[in-house]
């Protein structure tokens, strides 16, 4: 993994995730790296990210640490809440040289959100919680609000530099994330950024040592390929490769997508930002799929119905841990498994063949493997799958993609992995290139 | 989610973790949180992590901050490769005022293991490499080696701070981490250390205002109260809150969970750290479970064999999305279906029943709701999931445990968060206390 910059100085920001939850490592913190992703599509260099607990001391410390190292724009995450120890805008508000002043259109929204809430809970005191969300509706002097996505509205406080404070949840920070960009006050403090247009290349089934090869070759040959800031990210079988570059060196990214498609078109995937999962679903329009899992017991399911409206073509997945499932649920041959084994290409042919007509599908697959620890044999290592995706055409035959694999890494790693390349062999097979 | 912090100072720690892979969001940081973890175990107080990229300012910036915290001890992770992007070794060696100079024996240790290392890769210049592996013995004076795991040594350098370097992947992290410990300046430098006994009780169904409730209460009717260190963190419905407390002090943190008990017991599911997946994976020894997922549509089956071993006890699941599939495969009535709507109570009950009958299991459990973000009525809102348990006891006559909840939040958010609700009521019917 790696990243090419290109040294030109833009707009500087340092990010502040607060939460002793956080800071010793109870909880694993996603603001941190979705901000810093989303600073990087706007142009903005980050320069550092601190973490510390629920004191009051150690966030002022950070602030002062990051104004002192010249940021035009500081991001806080978490502290917002109703407690004692959620004292994130207050000590901002001090930082800010700014009071703290009651907002009463503030107060009456944080008060319509939390009778809501309460009445899912009838047993607690709705008049002491009140009280405690009212501290919500402090915010300094000055600041913009940010409405709230959950109970804790945020602030924008403009200066130099400019401070968001945001909430702790994910869900909530990112909505209130995108709203705070569209103040004035951070267009003002990220207006010296650099503006590039970023492009995503996704690969599949290619060693990471390939690309790079691809890459040095790529630094003799694409002209401009030093205005390129290209970072590479190899994920569970997937390698992704972002690219951005500034508009008058666009012609260096098409020479070099030009190489990569010579040099991967097989592997290449993606070059529009869509995930396998996106093209999945655009494939299965129209069609039902069913999927019998064994290994991956329900990965792939739950994977194929994450996005909304998937109910439209998923119909069910059997998941058939136990050889008798297998038979009994699925229709596999007792005596196919008594031949080749649970895990092998007949038994997940079978498998995917099951489901589709279990659940009257057009499209079925099967996941048979070992995910270990245990059950792996000389012949059959932990990490082997077996996988087979069966499509009934327009004409009503069916036919068949079976394939067998061989991966590296833990039953969780296995497990995950096998859920990939399942989208990927389902890509294939869907758009017949397999 | 909060901290009750304890005012009392012990040794006081700060990690820097270095690289732009990390600082960008590319690769997940795992140092960070594995060392907290560890300082925490010892006694030591983190107070900051902080992240930058492979730059020397930023580095140096990071550390003179932390110097200025006064901290006793800081970590650094990464930066120590043979490449002039990796510079952590320098950059210390001058903030702590200390000359570079080449150690022979070290060198020849590096030399040693980078020739076993090209013997895999014949293609390789092995000089060029060797000269570049070089620059890895190079030490700040007076500073104790730590042995390479890979090919980078670490180093200790005594002083006010002390300052341990370390290498960035983890495998290597975490042996040399523990080889600084033992050093005699680590010692020096956390010899103020505080010695903690922790404790974690885990609730699930209390919101965390009902906590915070009993915490205030806690505050005046505790003798010591103020000796506790109290982490509470809100995660998917489960409170968990940890307690830290110094021996001398274990009678408050036994009257506080004595409290906990009173006002919360039905809420309470764990006070000796363990997780509801490990009580259901106990209380599942010797059973055969099957579940029946529409909303969940597989995340069930897969929670349930995460862990090894899974095998012996989970049969299998039915994902059964269309209403079609739950007729055809797990038998549910159509005509109660029509009569109560696909989610509702006596569907799940029947799904449940179904997934039993069907794998031959004694154990079922069903799950129908509206993930959304479509779906939704007036009368069966977005959230609306019914979730039923059957289990056959040993008499043969079978118990059914189902309830309707409403929960807030996403299409994930309600997938995930309904996955936890049935882990938990799986472990009432199975203990009994439905």
């Amino acid at each position: 993994m790696g990243l090419r910059r290109v040294g030109r100085v833009s707009a500087r920001a340092g990010i502040v995730v607060t939460g002793t939850e956080v800071l010793t490592g109870r909880v694993r913190d996603l603001n941190g790296p979705w901000l810093a992703d989303r600073l990087l599509e706007l142009g903005v260099e980050l320069a550092h990210v601190t973490q510390c607990g629920d004191r009051a001391d150690d966030i002022d410390a950070q602030l002062r640490f990051l104004a002192g190292q010249q940021v035009d724009l500081i991001i806080t995450s978490g502290g917002l809440g109703p407690t004692a120890d959620d004292m994130t805008v207050e000590v901002v508000s001090r930082f800010c040289g700014r009071e703290l002043v009651l907002d009463d259109g503030l107060e009456r929204t944080i008060d319509e959100i939390v009778t809501g809430l309460m009445a899912r809970f009838p047993d607690v005191d709705a008049d002491a919680v009140r009280a405690a969300n009212r501290k919500q509706a402090l915010i300094p002097a000055g600041a913009q609000i940010l409405t709230p996505v959950g109970t804790a509205p945020g602030v924008v406080v403009p200066g130099t530099p400019t401070v968001v404070v945001l909430p702790g949840p994910p869900r909530e920070l990112q909505p209130m994330w995108r709203a705070a960009v569209a103040t004035d006050a951070v267009q003002a403090a990220i207006a010296g950024r650099t503006r590039y247009e970023q492009h995503t290349v996704r690969m599949f089934g290619l060693p990471e040592s390939g690309l790079a090869d691809t890459l040095r070759d790529a630094e003799k040959t694409v002209p401009g390929f030093d205005r390129l800031e290209i970072t590479t990210c190899l994920r569970r079988g997937e390698l992704e490769i972002v690219t951005r570059v500034e508009p008058q060196h666009a012609s260096a990214y098409t020479d070099l997508l030009s190489l990569l498609r010579d040099r991967h078109g097989r592997e290449i995937f993606s070059t529009d930002g869509a995930l396998v999962d996106d093209q999945v679903a655009e494939l299965l329009a129209g069609r039902r799929i069913a999927t019998a899992e064994s290994c991956t017991a329900g990965l792939l399911a739950a994977r194929l119905t994450e996005r909304p409206g998937s109910s439209a073509y998923v119909a069910g997945a059997v998941v058939a841990y136990a050889n008798d499932a297998k038979i009994e649920l699925l229709g596999v041959d007792g005596e196919v498994i008594d031949a080749h084994g649970a895990v092998s290409e007949p038994v997940a042919e079978q498998m995917a063949l099951g489901a589709l007509r279990r659940f009257g599908a057009d499209t079925g697959i099967g996941v048979t493997g070992i995910a270990g620890p245990g059950g792996g044999t000389a012949a059959k290592p932990v990490g082997t799958v077996c996988f087979s995706v069966v499509v009934r055409d327009d004409d009503g035959a069916v036919r068949a993609l079976t394939r067998t694999t061989h991966m590296p890494g833990n039953r969780s790693d296995v497990r995950e992995r096998s859920t990939t390349i399942a989208m990927h062999l389902l890509r294939r097979a869907l758009i017949g290139a397999g």
